[in-house]
């Protein structure tokens, strides 16, 4: 009886192929989030800091940080599916769909896309795509994720193995941009960044240059904050008796950092479009020092717009260590131990040509 | 003249019967305290986590959480009532009697209800009840407390004792929900839980599971919020010559910590209604990380509505100490080392029997 | 290629006299940064505590922190002004001239007005006035700073010597505040504090008494807050090379801090007016407790004004050493190394003798 009230989460052999899974815990996202947000990354990218310049470039007001988004739609996930999860596998097909204005309130649903027992039978691999909708159910967001989860009964048998077709890189033809949004006016100078999407070439790689060091109390609030409540990043108790015997650093927080110091070097990217893959490659503790880099890796028209173009952009963050080589992968073909983030995204930036 | 402008508190001696203390610092909450208190606490109680769920259930927007309030109402007191105190020696009577939102400004008035010195001669115990309104003068909280105040001067002379005479548990014939709530659609899959009211039993416990460690930023930030100023939390160079050599965390950052923890196994109480007592039992530090445990110790109706019910349930919350054997007291009837905390209060959750 | 997208800031030779630099990240300012503020420093005083306040007072609202604004309006200029600098030598004739209230957003530009190549031939001394303005123009504060900032090559030529004309000390007679301000039915219980502006003397020195812990997080999330980009502040894994060996405090979260002790004995002064002159005396560092003491220098009336007057203050921040004896500078005229921050500013108080 006394277990019977809380969630125990749900083990590999709970998931359903085709299975749908509302998630709980709707949120609504404030100016006091988007405050917090920038106290804990220090963005400055111009159309999220000021309602002033977003007004200017045709919004009705800032809108809140696109992966603001993910950590509160990506939060809600947690309990229903992730709360067992020996490893958070991958992303793909990431699609920043309307833009978020603090008010507006958030909620998750998934469906259980793919499922494959792995060969030791103790866990297995659950793929889901989850979508965020705001309060008049308008898809904000929509993503898959697969995680290793552990089977509560390893005698359960194997569901039938599925994989989803899932794309290498999000197709731009599909980015969708508001209707309002004109970035004629755009102002390099107010932006910080006088470099427009024309100005980057596919292969140029950029030493983001600054480092952030990790506090606990800065990681754990920001993952509050998201409502995430795997156990890993919150106690110390019970993180001291594990491998690393300190908590382990939510991904997501890294990621965000990663992009706050994308700033200097791509400080026009406005606007998150899409995430292609993402790996959280190393451990992030408190103490360590985020650094970042990044390759343009391709460059995209965005579909009815002359006035903006996609980056497709990898964003490779290193703890304690400057970026100025480029750290990556070793010649062995695996990620440096010092290489924490691997993330293949687009980014929207303003075309100098139309410019005015 | 060089001390004369600074605020020294009031000793003991200072306090009379039935004096009236006006405190100082409006406050108005806001969305951005909001944000702070789920980034510093966690909480998924979904009527405070959006307004689209406050809303479905028949409030005008998401209500700024009850234990937010109370301390906000709590740190107007300490400059007048406790900055000179000992020990804060309990709670009673505590109730909140109207929703705050944001944008609400509130303050607080005491009155002193009782008075005792103690035989030693040095000390005396000082009983305030505090009422906190609302910008237009409605009341949304009425508590008693009692503090251990230190005498100036030990030869000033003791009043008359006189102690109140405080109900043992709040009367949920007094229980005061707003007339516009409606449980009758609550939706137990956002709202993260399936548990109604009739499915708890007097006597269950709940072992709510998760840990959370509390680091110096967050226990500063979260009672400079609440602009409590007592000095023991904040001055680590006056603490570290003190009995325990470090800040001590206010008692009441655990309680929002352990009813944060609380939503595991008890995850439909959206509302505090009362606390009947609580006991800040063993200090906290930061490096600790708390745990919690509950159990119903009653069940009642609340006046007027057939869509909710009132459990009163004590939460226990301990340092450094998982809570699955329910840790509570010894042998010897005293609590143990580890216990922090024991509240004793009721909180309103939905009826199933009501739901459609 | 690779480093030509980030920024470099500028050296002592790319500054010129009459340059004028627009900077970057237009910033609104939302109740969640007021609530950041208040979390970070603890700040009490009533007028920026409680729209209901304010209202009393004949504003529209509680205005947002002066200090809060300096620091916003201030790290617009570093990526500009102080990516390269040596040392903040000082601030002079910074007037804040029109209340700020969530939602304003605010930019920054400067004008370089002087110029002094050091006899090193490495640094040199750029003097810069900076304007922020809200989104209708409105100028909300205008000052001046000078920084001493290296040479990017030695043999670059000096520029000619121009030293700014500055004022010791801002002139009352310049004042202004809002026209909607009434101080008339100041509520000195509500505010905390019971001395008007006639209670203080020229000469009176006031211990703030209390003291407050700096930890990393909090200095890192404020400095982020305000969007100041100072490598300094950040980067653990930099500065353990440094001769400190650790993260510097940005000064103006100390000037934040001095303020929210000095309501300890101000606690009327309900607006910075101007800071005269500003001094970083020595290094602060997480793990050092700030405490502050007062004195009062002189004392003016405020044009068009009988219910407020202004106060000229010197506060002066220590670090780990209480100000029960005011300290301040050596028997060599040079300040103690307990000494981190000596400022001097003018603050408004209402007057009794029109209070009614």
């Amino acid at each position: 009886m006394t277990k019977a009230k809380t969630n125990p989460g749900n083990y590999f052999e709970d998931f359903k192929l085709g299975q749908v899974l509302r998630h709980a815990t709707p949120r609504t996202i404030t100016e006091g989030d988007v405050s917090l947000y920038t106290a804990l990354y220090g963005g400055r990218f111009a159309m999220q800091s000021a309602d002033s310049f977003a007004l200017d470039c045709g919004l009705e007001a800032a809108p809140v940080d696109d992966l603001l988004v993910f950590h509160v739609v990506f939060g809600k996930t947690v309990p229903d599916v992730s709360l067992n999860a020996v490893a958070n596998l991958g992303y793909a097909n990431v699609r920043f769909l309307a833009p978020v204005y603090p008010g507006d309130s958030l909620q998750t649903v998934s469906e259980v896309i793919g499922l494959k027992e792995n060969s030791n039978g103790k866990t297995g691999v659950v793929y889901v795509r989850s979508i965020g909708t705001n309060q008049v159910g308008e898809v904000v967001l929509d993503y898959v994720r697969w995680v290793m989860v552990r089977k509560a009964d390893a005698a359960a048998p194997a569901p039938e193995a599925a994989v989803p077709d899932l794309p290498a890189v999000v197709d731009p033809a599909g980015f969708v941009l508001p209707a309002s949004l004109d970035f004629r006016d755009f102002d390099t100078v107010l932006s910080g960044s006088p470099h427009f999407f024309e100005d980057y070439e596919v292969g140029e790689k950029i030493d983001h240059v600054d480092g952030m060091t990790i506090e606990e109390a800065e990681h754990m609030m920001a993952t509050r904050l998201y409502q995430n409540t795997a156990k890993v990043h919150f106690n110390q108790h019970m993180m001291q008796n594990d491998r690393f015997g300190k908590r382990l650093i939510y991904g997501g927080h890294v990621i965000s950092l990663a992009r706050g110091l994308s700033f200097n070097g791509l400080g026009n990217a406005q606007f998150v479009a899409a995430v292609n893959a993402g790996s959280h490659t190393n451990p992030t503790f408190s103490g360590d020092t985020i650094y970042a880099w990044s390759e343009v890796l391709d460059k995209a028209d965005v579909p009815g717009r002359e006035d903006a173009g996609a980056l497709r952009v990898r964003t490779v963050a290193t703890k304690n260590l400057p970026c100025v080589e480029f750290p990556f992968k070793g010649e062995d073909g695996k990620y440096l131990s010092d290489v924490v983030l691997d993330l293949d995204y687009w980014v929207i930036l303003p075309k100098a040509t139309i410019a005015v």
